[in-house]
């Protein structure tokens, strides 16, 4: 069975400076393929820890993708790396140089040195140019496997898989010994909760492998097996079962599935946000065509926004506080009057780590949603820091939606 | 000198389900003790590959942190692969069992499968309980190096590091060994351009590691050595030569710079935003106390909600379009007006993938900001996917306010 792995080089990715996100993209796209990426190892610029994730990686799996490291500068030492733990050599290639130097003049950059170096390609390789970069990327035969040395700036690296890899995989590779899955995306249950009813239940069969994944305000539930009727079997089980905290049966993000309903029915959102600050209009509009459904909104940080845009009463803001049943209700009302929507979603809470108190705890959260059947106020108390229950709020938002709509 | 590695298991991880943050968040809080973080093997649950990850890291690190894998179901089996790998036993601790049956209690969960597996510590290892979830964590010392394994959920995995793991290396670990550096960050110069720069002026000597991270409108330049005089002459020329485009000489986002400078100002900021759609606000609400600076924003994604709401005219929308540099004015200046702020930034752009078109392609994006001192538009062209379009805009609306309050 091909297996892939992936090896990411970068200082930067293990010091706290940014996300390293290439396993998740690069594990979606094969994941389609079917073909599973098993192992990811990330490694500062250092030659011995290259050149040893290197080897292993040769050493375990048929496609193996090393990024990072191809830039002009010094501490980009991929492919040096990639010579000496394969003992292979690389020559300048004259054509990867002449696009290098189109790319530079373009972006109107005089920077010469480390150009030659970007286009060292190793002896029979293929230089792979990158159409939204100056590094190029290269492609490998190597003892029966094949690797792929690509740009690690996220925009290149995605660019390149789609250029270069995908369809040479499609052709290249024989795919189908690979395991089916069925993927399913759940909302208002634990994970605990699902574990225990699908084992009472008797839901899934021994063939059939399980595994979760827990997520701020939902679970994903995958099953594996290469057992395609016991699947399927399975499956139509677990749909039937969890059916009305199943959002989606396919991978699939919440604001996804909001969108296509609201598409559907012809209605529209908007939301007045407080402590989410304009993250829940972010998520939703991260759905391409969300201009049809998704009308807006007003981030209403400060209480005078609340009362001046949204129409909340002062009075209320008095008595009961900004984060309370009433404001969120007020905030959900108003937005929808304000955008004329059809459903309105209001979120106040404290997101802390400052503003609790005992009455209004860190974590505590009202979310309003107005729709034309009425209003719905739901009380929670997330868990975890700032950015964890603004997600939280974020998520659990959808959710309720989700469920109005169903 | 002390080195650290994380090993992080689950399929999830590398089908595409999630983006994987333990390195990087591991890497921050590693850092501040001086600790390099070095390597970060991601494994599906595989026990070969488990096992072989933990043969690996213990054999180059003194520190190994392990996560994931330590929940109550089959697919958890990261206590078994570490048996394995090093040839340890463990058995069921009473006292881990006791606390794991009271968080089921309190979370009125009545699975009791599982339970047995989670209490079981490995003889010789500290227990480490887990405030906020069942799965316990373990303290292991291995061949004069230490090992922990630690939860998967980032919520637990950074509560556990907090509760446990922090003194614990602050007091037995001496940390001082480690290079120094400096990081400075910079907007409104590309990576080439700093190189360039840099070899121009001779502005850091050899004995100084120079390493650069390019992300959507922000390059990170860090600067490491074991020369601290070195490395602080260094910094003082790079300081002096880049400093208009320096906005921090720490590791800090745009939006806590941003948000220190209108808290010494004392004035405010709202934002009007139509692509972006509410991401620039969640961004600047993601500073802990933003809302002595940030009072609000108005999300006019629909046309409507800029005329209705922001005082975008009608005839400009016709005339010029919704992208457009009045357009993005009128915004800037309505949310000022409406929310009675000193700054106000407006947004509108085409973020693909549909809607562009010769004269106004993808990438096209106007960000005005309306300030005291009068107004400012900025047409940019980004590139990328529509993710990419939406956080670059963001970052530049940013850069933008940063310079007008530098």
């Amino acid at each position: 069975m091909t297996t892939a792995e992936i090896i990411t080089t970068g200082a930067e990715l293990l010091n706290g400076s940014v996300t390293n996100g290439h396993a998740r993209v690069l594990g979606s796209m094969l994941g389609r393929l079917g073909i599973p990426l098993v192992r990811d190892t990330t490694v500062i610029d250092d030659p011995a820890l290259i050149v040893s994730a290197i080897k292993q990686a040769v050493a375990k799996s048929d496609l193996v993708f090393i990024t990072g490291g191809l830039g002009p500068t010094q501490d980009d030492i991929t492919r040096e790396a990639l010579c000496e733990a394969l003992d292979l050599k690389m020559s300048l290639n004259p054509d990867v140089l002449e696009h290098i130097n189109k790319r530079y003049a373009q972006s109107g950059s005089r920077a010469m040195e480390g150009r030659e170096r970007q286009a060292m390609v190793i002896d029979g390789a293929d230089a792979l140019l990158n159409p939204v970069g100056s590094a190029p990327g290269q492609r490998l035969d190597h003892q029966g496997g094949t690797i792929f040395v690509l740009p690690g700036p996220p925009s290149e690296f995605i660019s390149m898989m789609q250029h270069h890899v995908l369809e040479w995989i499609a052709q290249h590779l024989l795919v189908g010994a690979a395991p089916v899955e069925k993927v399913f995306m759940l909302a208002g249950i634990g994970e605990s909760e699902i574990v225990n009813r699908l084992r009472d239940h008797a839901l899934v069969g021994s063939d059939i492998e399980v595994a979760f994944c827990a997520m701020p305000g939902r679970v994903e539930l995958r099953l594996t097996s290469h057992n395609v009727v016991a699947l399927e079997q399975a499956a139509l089980q677990v749909a039937g079962h969890f059916g009305e905290h199943v959002y989606s049966d396919r991978r699939m993000a919440m604001e996804q599935v909001i969108g296509e309903k609201l598409l559907a029915s012809g209605q529209t959102l908007g939301v007045a946000e407080s402590c989410t600050g304009g993250l829940l209009g972010g998520r939703l509009t991260c759905v391409p065509g969300s201009s049809t459904w998704f009308k807006g909104g007003i981030i209403s940080y400060a209480d005078e926004v609340k009362v001046a845009l949204l129409g909340v009463r002062e009075s209320d803001l008095q008595e009961h506080g900004s984060v309370s049943c009433p404001v969120a209700e007020q905030m959900a009302r108003g937005v929808c009057e304000k955008l004329g929507t059809d459903f309105g979603i209001g979120i106040t809470g404290v997101a802390g780590p400052d503003g609790g108190s005992p009455d209004k705890p860190v974590g505590l959260v009202y979310i309003a949603l107005a729709m034309p059947s009425g209003i719905e106020v739901q009380e929670d108390t997330f868990r975890g820091d700032r950015e964890m229950i603004r997600e939280s709020s974020v998520q659990r938002a959808m959710s309720q939606l989700w469920r109005a709509l169903a």
